[in-house]
């Protein structure tokens, strides 16, 4: 074999190997609230943090903090490029064209990822961006997407050629087996899955291979995925909506209490000034599912469906069904997406018991893109489980941010706001908490 | 990614794809054979003919007769390279140097593989190898490698670039999970194992994957591989010391019923003038173990091991401990090499059964090399399941050749032919017939 030694030389001399290869390599949410901050919310100030709900895994000890500060650094020095802007503006998202408008996409044009704060403290890195919402908030996901893949890499990097291998043919064989079972479910009845699984992947080029796994498994059932690059390299939709970032910030800038309980619905009132359709999807947990459909207006089960994103995925779609009779609405019309650590297990059972009562979309999300778990030939389990980090709003205009959910372990805020939310709120813990 | 231009014009217009690489891709004890053929039967004349046990697997409906016959060309187009010819006089094997002589060795700078007869009948490859016995005799493996492999590309060829990958994928998990099992054995006590895999193997690359995977999970276990290059290129031992043509072509060049009954042991007195040490291993099956043991002379009883090859392992080890005993040998010093179609489960069954009572070697075929059931991902097994083929010397001088082995689905030869060695050698049936 003729050795290919310009590609040899190459690979042992880069300074850098890029996790994030393009500022597309992120969520298509991400775009939709993005236009919707750059509209409305121009001047606010927002700032993100890193939050790792893993006690056990302390990310300072497996990551070295110069390939990070790389890492961002690279992703900073990114700028959209002249085809990705084009396709952006001429591609149809959600059966919608020129989703985008013209101004948005100048905004898109000159924008790059705005500074980081990394610090150390206690074997954690304390990684926080400050500045204007419409910039800050575009770090989330490619700041999970890196701590992910360095946290992976730093396991693999003990790994020889040969367990490498084994590592990867063991990783791909579980990904088909769950594919397996879902072709099975997808000849039972209607199935749709789609790919959320980029801030938690093992990398890019692996949840390259499990969407095309998915799509070669299942074909039609696959109706797209979360990752915006992914999607125009692959030709499949982009799929998202909104996140609990919208929410939070407008309830953090809430000035009293009354505008605080109004602020889940002012959300809404303002994502429909932009979006209509397929992109009409509540998320209703932010500050507890329960009030809020009790709370809600009207006019907001005329949405299109709903994301119940921590409660078990049964139970909360059971809760939207009831929710959607009660206000007189036909639920088998309505979409459910479930998105919450999906598994394939949780995946059969939701879909089947959901079957003919509403429609069902699934977003898989870690189980699909880093389930790397009885892989590792030598060694624990432990090195390449993701762990749970998230990338959430603390701050904005100089008061904290608050979300509370429907599960505890996903509260996030200093103690005294949780406790005014819950109040203002009339939060109902308890029936629906997860064990 | 800059393409490599010259490797991707190449891999779209090659010729043939060499299924045989080298005359050293073969069987090692091809080589101690061969030296004993070409030094005291040089003049001998043996028909070498394919014989496929597999009744539903028809060779000539899955393999394309052109291909076959550009393989088998190829193959013949082959010498031995001076760097293969000194590395077979400067290696050591079974812990001697020199073991072949100098003639031996500049009569294999000339070998090549002689002639082949190809026909069809009834969706049935017709292969025949006819001449010198010290030609025909180099055919068995490669001739038997190229139809596995061939049959193999049949069903690939069906595959695309994303099937094959997760075949692949799944074929490695699943040996990994063997050798896991295997480590496991390893750690409980002593554990000798080699690849025997050539004939039956899927293809050349991947039985080295086999092999690499088993040095990469049991080390030291791992004592060698019966197929010389990967021995060579791998720096393992090469292993293995005799096969049932050589007293199937002594039987058959007996001249009378008396010289059939010793012809087992000329063999073994021949042998023993070549080979000492560990290369003393007794093939007792090819007229039935029980009465070749009953009959052995009590010098054979002095050889380092044996090899049952046609009864299930530890019965096969059974009878052989029993006849060391009573002929006042310590069975714990001896060496029994199994190599009857083991799987993992028979592996591991046979070896704790016969720890501390002898030496147990493993001989592993097909299930390391071949195994890709519950591999395919859209299809069926049975494309990939490998058929049951063997190549055996059929006639000597124009006179059948016989096997009865312990398993009369392994008899070959004419049924009255067949009649007459059972009658001869006082074959015992049943107790030892397996299920």
């Amino acid at each position: 074999m003729i050795p290919d030694l310009a590609s040899r030389v190459h690979d042992h001399s880069y300074r850098v190997d890029p996790i994030i290869r393009t500022l597309l390599d992120t969520d298509f949410y991400k775009f939709l609230m993005l236009q919707m901050i750059w509209k409305l919310k121009p001047d606010v100030h927002a700032t993100f943090g890193l939050h790792n709900r893993s006690g056990a895994v302390r990310l300072a000890d497996c990551i070295d903090e110069k390939e990070l500060t790389a890492q961002l650094d690279h992703a900073r020095s990114l700028r959209f490029q002249k085809n990705e802007l084009i396709w952006l503006a001429g591609n149809s998202f959600y059966g919608r064209t020129k989703i985008f408008e013209p101004g948005f996409l100048e905004y898109l044009g000159d924008f790059r990822l705005p500074p980081y704060q990394l610090s150390r403290r206690n074997g954690e890195f304390e990684l926080r961006f400050e500045g204007l919402w419409r910039e800050t908030t575009m770090w989330e996901v490619p700041a999970l997407a890196i701590l992910n893949e360095l946290r992976a890499r730093s396991a693999m990097f003990r790994m020889g050629r040969f367990e490498l291998d084994v590592l990867y043919a063991r990783a791909k064989a579980k990904l088909w087996s769950k594919v397996e079972r879902l072709r099975i479910l997808a000849r039972e009845g209607p199935l749709k899955i789609s790919d959320f699984g980029t801030r938690r992947r093992h990398g890019f080029l692996w949840q390259r291979w499990c969407i095309e796994a998915l799509r070669e498994g299942v074909g039609e059932a696959l109706i797209g995925t979360s990752n915006v690059k992914h999607a125009m390299d692959l030709g499949l939709e982009a799929i998202g909506t909104n996140a609990h970032e919208l929410p939070m910030v407008y309830a953090a800038l809430a000035e009293n209490d009354a505008a605080l309980r109004e602020a889940p619905f002012t959300v809404l009132e303002d994502w429909s000034r932009l979006y209509d359709g397929n992109l009409l999807v509540l998320l209703p947990d932010t500050f507890g599912t329960t009030n809020f459909l009790k709370a809600a207006p009207d006019w907001a089960a005329d949405w299109t469906g709903a994301r119940p994103d921590s409660k078990p995925p049964i139970e909360g779609a059971e809760e939207l069904i009831d929710w959607w009779k009660a206000r007189g609405r036909d639920p088998g019309q309505k979409l459910i997406v479930l998105s919450d650590g999906m598994t394939i297990d949780s995946i059969e059972a939701s879909v089947r018991h959901l079957r003919g009562r509403a429609q069902v979309s699934i977003g898989w999300g870690t189980n699909l893109t880093n389930d790397f778990a009885g892989c590792v030939p030598h060694g624990a389990d432990v090195d390449v489980m993701p762990p749970s980090l998230v990338c959430k709003v603390i701050e904005v205009e100089g008061r904290p941010a608050v979300k509370l959910s429907d599960n505890p372990a996903k509260f996030l805020g200093p103690k005294d706001e949780i406790a005014r939310y819950e109040r203002v709120f009339g939060y109902q813990p308890g029936v629906w908490r997860q064990a």
